[in-house]
């Protein structure tokens, strides 16, 4: 996909201050990496020198520049990070090629519901009996969507990804390449000195507006379902145990697991590989720093931090505590030391 | 799948003794999610108030109480967790469809080894030469077995896992999705300023009745054997390393990992997050806490923490420590002003 | 595959000193575990015992042993541990059976570019539009190559991997299972109480000589490229974020995690589990220790450790003050009685 300088002043609603209208890009990249071929952006002043060296084809700019590189065709703007945004937007939706229809390569049960005419099937995907496709909805290649599931529409099923037997997933949602949604939660009983199975026949539902990042897990409930609550964002490599449920616009970052069973609040922040144990409630607009390990419930929203995770403040009380005390321990000496001879002289 | 109130409780040998014998359901649920296609159970009395607020259409109950909602079918019974339990067993019974058959949208070599009557192979499926694949075994859509790879009884292969060349799987294995079973452990020689790949040509073996979770992986060998012991089993998003032995009926949970040729013995339990580092051993009923490291071998069977993991009460007692450095350093200051005080009246 | 003694002892320049050369073995195993199919070897005395007992049919030895266990087939080189790499590598490279070729299971787009006489296209792999293969590469089954993706000379691509489009990956580069490159990054701008998503147009380079483990995930550029650097070693489960920028010849272990648009020098080494926070930079030759975190930018090279990681050596003496803190609180109780008593002494 290329874009003319024209159709990017228009776009960002930009001047055209310096080079010629004529000129087009195929890609995006930041001043230091631009080449002729790209749109590139100056948001900060400190990427000045970037800027005034940069190879970029097109770069947008702010009003008042004193120096300008000399083969870059430069685009006048208010706000050039937000001009930026715009142009990413449509290089983004010009290279998304939603094209309708089941491809030859892929295997969808008769007993399937979709409008063949409205949904994309990718090579290798395999739709199993009784699902039923949204519109507007693409299946990428080697996505296998199990029996009796429910998609939405206008969700993107990226390549390779599971949904297993009769999940439920909302609107609008996105799945990252790898990712497992309805794999059996993790529960046994020992019976005999033998690890039995307790069976999993809940199900998984992810309501509208989710996005699951790529190879995270998200397990089906015992009975019931585990439910990833509306808008919620998960990362890369996330773990979700089963019948956990959270709340709408949550965001968890790579590495972070959250065990059987605990409740999230809206707004919850996972930050990167922190985890929640089993079984805890977590309120509303709580974030927990990375690496962290919620332990027990949390009733108030606040950072909190740590393993066990604690208010941030008290943690960091303890951190910097911990930081001195090397230094303690030779004062103590010392001290120790000044006692004895007071206690000598005393004698 | 639905069940008929007769039929519950005669399989869990209770009585109605609310509502109608005809009534059925389709689904199982807790009591405060519960509609009026679910059977629930009262397992607890803290439920209570939600027993009597439920909407579910039947509820197992035990004897004895004194008030009811009014809409439900209840079958009284001595243990309504276990007879819930058996409700449960049915349901995913019901639930689990094996079809014998090879699906013609699957790809199965010349040269494997399978009885089609026998064994289920999905759509997408593929199985390359000189596999053996047992009967009563599933191998669900987008799974891949390599070349001479033998696969045993009654195992059940979710969709998308990967089982590499050679590698050995016992009977009634579990592979959730995702989990890949052989990939090369990681092993490298630094020659010239390259790291140089040390080339692993051995095999991974899961012994019988091991459950693999979702996106997990288990390297194989350098050479020999990467072995998981009978009925061990492995949670979401678990890294096993080369050369990797664990003992019988081990548990670890989501995000562990074992690195290359560390020993486990028999009813180990790595809980979530934690880690063993290579080259050590751990005995058998070892349990090692959350997030907690293994840094050396462990000989004595009980509860480690932290990281490096020690027993669990001399951790405890550090931790108790740390908590109250801040106090103690508040006291110390006080303590030396004291002295100092002491000191001047002296001279 | 089998080898014979004669071709073992030709292989690493060694002399039968007892036993047959007729002998043929099947596999490599340690002395332990090893079988009559077997080779084994005695790199290290502390293996003295095991040697004696054990029932390999081959054996690579040093000179001058006193004893030898009856059955087996003795070849005498002077460094085993080396001779036996070298049958490892021939072991190796006869289990590898690239087939050029591309299966009738397989999808490939016919605006694909590869030569077919060339490549391996294994059964269930797809190849979407516009996408170029390298000679000598290996695409295993359930593989998807999204659109545009451009694949160098004499890579393997292991099964059920993910590559995303147009990304590009260098020669000689090996993915293992279900790994995952080109997903999207993480970034959304909270808009009126929801998270939107920032389109992520970018891609992922994997330079030469590069190694991805089962089930990692790489992300694609918000724009431009995330990149990892030439000869850069990638294990299991890793999360690489958007942007992020390796150097050459790194090595980062099972379960790191590297957030976006942090830099990476060369030769940096990310023990496992640790983590590495966004938009910082690691000089060259850095150590993280395993479950450390790297929360601001390092630019000295060395070993760091701890959360967040310092020098070892600072983080060190305060592990060992914390260790000490139990006896220290101990100390200090006495000390402050001691002062009491003085005190009172002294009124």
């Amino acid at each position: 996909m290329s874009l003319k300088v024209t159709a990017i002043s228009e776009l960002v609603g930009g001047n055209v201050v310096q080079g010629s209208e004529e000129v087009e890009v195929t890609g995006l990249a930041s001043l230091n990496e631009a080449g002729a071929q790209d749109v590139s952006f100056l948001g900060n002043e400190k990427y000045y020198q970037d800027f005034l060296a940069t190879k970029a084809g097109v770069v947008i700019v702010p009003a008042g520049l004193s120096d300008q590189p000399a083969g870059a065709t430069l685009i006048e703007v208010e706000n050039p990070s937000f001009a930026f945004g715009l142009v990413v937007k449509q290089m983004a939706e010009g290279q998304r090629s939603f094209k309708p229809g089941i491809h030859p390569a892929a295997y969808v049960d008769e007993s399937a519901q979709l409008d063949a005419s409205k949904v994309c099937v990718r090579a290798g995907a395999v739709i199993e009996a009784g699902a039923v496709i949204g519109d507007g909805t693409e299946i990428a290649a080697g996505v296998v969507i199990g029996e009796d599931c429910q998609i939405g529409r206008d969700c993107l099923l990226h390549a390779n990804t599971t949904v297993r037997e009769r999940c439920v997933i909302g609107d609008r949602v996105i799945l990252q390449p790898g990712c497992v949604i309805g794999s059996d939660g993790y529960g046994f009983e020992l019976v005999d000195g033998r690890h039995v199975k307790v069976d999993q026949v809940g199900i998984v539902v992810l309501e509208d507006d989710v996005e699951i990042g790529s190879n995270s897990c998200v397990d089906r409930a015992r009975f019931g379902k585990t439910v990833i609550g509306e808008g919620t964002k998960i990362d890369n490599l996330v773990q979700i145990g089963h019948n956990v449920i959270t709340g709408k616009h949550c965001l968890m970052v790579s590495q972070v697991g959250v065990a059987g069973s605990s409740k999230l609040g809206n707004y919850v922040v996972l930050a990167a590989k922190s985890g929640v144990t089993g079984h805890v409630e977590v309120a509303d607009q709580v974030v927990i720093a990375g690496a962290s390990g919620v332990t027990k419930s949390i009733t108030e929203k606040g950072t909190y931090y740590g393993m066990p995770a604690r208010p941030f403040r008290d943690e960091q009380k303890k951190l910097i505590a911990v930081e001195r005390l090397p230094k303690l321990m030779k004062e103590f000496k010392q001290l120790k030391k000044q006692v004895e001879d007071l206690a000598s002289d005393s004698e």
